[in-house]
């Protein structure tokens, strides 16, 4: 049954690792671990190598981005969106993040036995108000019904598709010195807003997701002729996970400032209080952008423009040295080093 | 937050359905009324319209077949297969149904908690092998990892994309009266194999699911200029299903002979003793095509050529007739009409 190129034995150790673990799911050190030791050798392809959040193929000379996720968020409803939004969104900007406008989405649902029909139809409706708001179109699906007790009421999966014009190339090997790290807003907001729905915790006022739709200011960048080298999303394992697989993928030496890093109040309370590092709590609405120092201004002044990124900032710039890590320098001018999560920070965050 | 041709209530009767029923993943009446009542409404666009396999969309002139499935298959190992199989030929298959060979695929794990990280990696092996045999790649990916008790091992969904010839258009409103009704092999060995090792019958040998790809037929057939006017692979709900939903959806007769539907001896025993009927079993290796009356004998032929398709035969044409239905000359001479499953016959098939 093997063939040339096949792995003859599992290549993570299962002395270590006999079983999956929630944090081999979340965005941290054993998610990259599985990715680099088992998924990336298993599928060895240029496209997979790139470790983007999608992947640009050509088919008959037309560039196309394709990405997929699934999403398996608990609860479905929370304040700011539900897992239909997400869902739609969470591709679009997958596609974005590739340089592309999405086109098209696949949408196929694994439901529990048991789910309320009208949560259903609910969640539907709210895929089709998201698709309609970016101008994307649902056009193939599946449906799949599994036993009470094998899933959890919801889960989607969505695949999409749109095209990259062909002079834009969008990936973390374009990374070059000198570029400017900007952030399209406030973090944390949707990792606070699921954990503070889940465990019942009450703030002043209720934190909502930022769930949203980032094709608005990634097009708009790109339109005015903005030299974007890379753009990712921000989701599970927040700012601080995107910039770490960025520096180790590609080599460089990422600088950001904590003075410059936008946290809202309350997200800011929150985080205080159970114990978090608000530089690694999830997103659904904020991308990273590494575009030319002198892009920077202009740059900025184009994502202000946009009201989905209207608190874009500059926290940092890619450096000369190419340590292949992330630095941050803190409030109080010390410098560190900024390491993958390490464990489970809060499962089925997306 | 509702907008214009969003729906105001759902449109499914709750009384008579307030929650999802595993026969609503099962392919039979269930399914096809929450997705005529409930998708299609939802997400009403011309390509969902079509009820295909998949979606074919233009890309800057491309035309490209765009489809997903998501895999649930219990249990994640059978003979002749696996979920890993299963996941890459199911979706491959799909895009042949389009008239597509199939190019990109992309890849979704929802892994429960504890799932073991050998089986996790025999199934990427065997993903691999089943994509290098149809020279597909798997360009792009997600992992979710959920809590033990709140998944089933593993689900897959793989989305693909591949492009579909200028002049070739496979679809359901292009059945033609006098067309000729193919089969590309016995039918119903996907779902014994699940059956009798998910429930440990025991038969004089072991029943393989036929689990393969379907792309070498299809192009064999749209390269030698064969008049092909629809294809639909025979998955959930089997030959009767598809039948059915391709007769309802273009408002043809369809007529089929008992006598000349190929069942191996072995299915035939096994369904006598399940009180199954083989036209419902599914399959994962099957398709039905439907061609130009002309072109049935030439199409045998090139069929016959290929080894997942030489046991194709014709069982029956479109009649001239347009009654939506699907009538069934048996053995005794005896014509009735097929119906849709109205319950559910095997969840967790694929």
């Amino acid at each position: 049954m093997k063939s040339e190129g096949l792995h003859l034995s599992c290549p993570i150790p299962l002395q270590d690792y006999p079983q999956v673990l929630l944090a081999h799911g979340g965005g941290g050190k054993l998610m990259s671990q599985l990715i680099e030791k088992l998924f990336l050798p298993a599928f060895a392809n240029p496209w997979l190598d790139q470790q983007h959040d999608g992947a640009v193929v050509e088919l008959d000379g037309v560039r196309v981005a394709f990405s997929t996720d699934s999403y398996v968020v608990d609860p479905l409803f929370f304040p700011g969106g539900d897992i239909g939004a997400l869902a739609v969104n969470g591709t679009v900007n997958d596609l974005a993040m590739c340089g592309a406008q999405a086109r098209f989405l696949s949408v196929a649902f694994i439901i529990e036995e048991g789910l309320s029909m009208e949560v259903l139809w609910q969640v539907t409706q709210s895929m089709q108000r998201a698709a309609r708001e970016t101008g994307v179109v649902l056009v193939t699906g599946d449906t799949k019904v599994v036993d009470r007790g094998k899933g959890d009421k919801l889960f989607i999966n969505t695949a999409g598709v749109g095209v990259v014009g062909q002079r834009i190339r969008v990936a973390p090997d374009r990374l070059r010195a000198g570029d400017a790290v900007l952030v399209s807003g406030d973090l944390g907001r949707h990792g606070i807003a699921i954990m503070a729905q889940r465990e019942g915790l009450v703030f002043e006022s209720v934190v909502e997701s930022d769930c949203a739709p980032l094709v608005e200011p990634v097009m708009a960048l790109l339109k005015a002729g903005i030299e974007v080298h890379c753009l990712r999303d921000l989701t599970r394992g927040g700012l601080a996970s995107a910039l770490v697989e960025i520096a180790e993928c590609t080599g460089r030496q990422i600088e950001i400032e904590e003075r410059r890093i936008p946290v809202g109040e309350q997200v800011k309370g929150a985080c205080e209080l159970l114990g978090l590092d608000p530089l690694y709590v999830a997103n659904e609405g904020r991308f990273v952008a590494f575009v030319a120092q002198t892009h920077a201004e202009m740059a900025l002044e184009i994502l202000h423009a946009c009201p989905v990124a209207s608190g874009a900032v500059c926290i940092g710039q890619v450096s000369t040295e190419r340590s292949a890590m992330v630095l941050l320098e803190s409030l109080i001018g010390v410098r560190r080093i900024v390491d993958r999560l390490s464990g489970e920070q809060l499962p089925r965050i997306c």
